[in-house]
């Protein structure tokens, strides 16, 4: 790795693992099922590994490296302790929303040891790029998960922000793009949330 | 698997997320370090992954299956959803705690579809029998990550409880079996907390 003894790289993990018990201050729109209050990216990244534990099965590619999904839906939202967390259905907040993370992992992933900060980085681009299947299927359960704490709790989040059935429709589409089957559930569950009339179909 | 099709097992794994997501209201006594507040353990399972991340280099076992353990960190917690949180120096709650956390253990992981609850059980047996390295490991970063945080919090949870170093260090001196490292590093960690007035010797 570098010429760092062990002991050094392992006091420089310490303080890593310190600054990132920041994201659990890191809150969302999504609320939780039971207590309604705001979940926090601490929550809900842990709430996406189980998404991957369980629903890895259904990928729409069928050798999915699973430590390698795991890996990214664990530090995919390291960033916002920087950058904070940007609401899916705020097209301003996400104009310079990449730039912003961007420079969020540089710092944060900086604080990390030789090898371990050009891993992290990797990953992290690569769960932005979306283009491998593990990327796809890490980026299809970020999507998946608040659409179902939504659902759960009166479609809350779209309809405190005025979030429409179409939008819904069209901002997590690309689920399909890494389990087809998890977007065709997706739909007939927001469809459901639409005839409950909690959520407005455009 | 079993004779269900892929929409029976899907629609089933939903509803095992969406059970999970009480994880977030179980409180621990360890308060995570920037808002003091009580952390929970879905926080607490997504820090252990991370500790995973950063930390397996230093396993004793050089040939750790680093996605096995993560899967123990990830599901390890979810007994408390019935069992509740049981604190790591209370003596007279850890009597039955097992007993406690089978029972629900066989609730909670029989939600899942054929397979996936065996397949479940068995980590989480795995994890509380210590005797893997992975296993091993596990319980390392388990014991590690409320030591840091309490040693980061000016020994919050500990003062609180009266839990004194003696007791600190017969609770968590398993950490040094699944990593010898981590345990001279956290032996020492405590030591500053008892120097700086924050931990009673005994």
């Amino acid at each position: 790795m570098d010429g760092s003894s062990s002991a050094e790289r392992l006091a420089r993990q310490v303080e890593f693992i310190v600054e990132v018990d920041k994201l659990k201050e890191v809150f969302r729109q999504t609320v939780n099922t039971r207590s309604r209050r705001p979940e926090n990216d601490a929550e809900h990244s842990w709430h996406l590994c189980l998404c991957v534990l369980v629903l890895a099965e259904h990928a729409n590619h069928a050798a999915l490296d699973v430590l390698r999904v795991l890996k990214m839906v664990i530090i995919h939202d390291l960033v916002e302790i920087d950058a904070g967390d940007t609401f899916a259905y705020d097209t301003a907040a996400m104009a310079d929303q990449h730039e912003r993370e961007a420079r969020a992992a540089d710092r944060i992933f900086g604080l990390l040891p030789a090898g371990q900060t050009q891993e992290f980085r990797a990953l992290w681009d690569e769960f932005e790029e979306r283009k491998t299947p593990e990327a796809r299927f890490a980026a299809a359960v970020d999507r998946f998960q608040p659409m179902l704490l939504n659902c759960r709790t009166e479609g809350s989040a779209w309809s405190r922000h005025g979030v429409t059935q179409d939008r819904v429709v069209a901002r997590n589409r690309h689920i399909a793009e890494g389990c087809a089957e998890l977007w065709r559930y997706a739909e007939a569950m927001v469809q459901e949330s639409v005839d409950a009339g909690h959520l407005k179909p455009r």
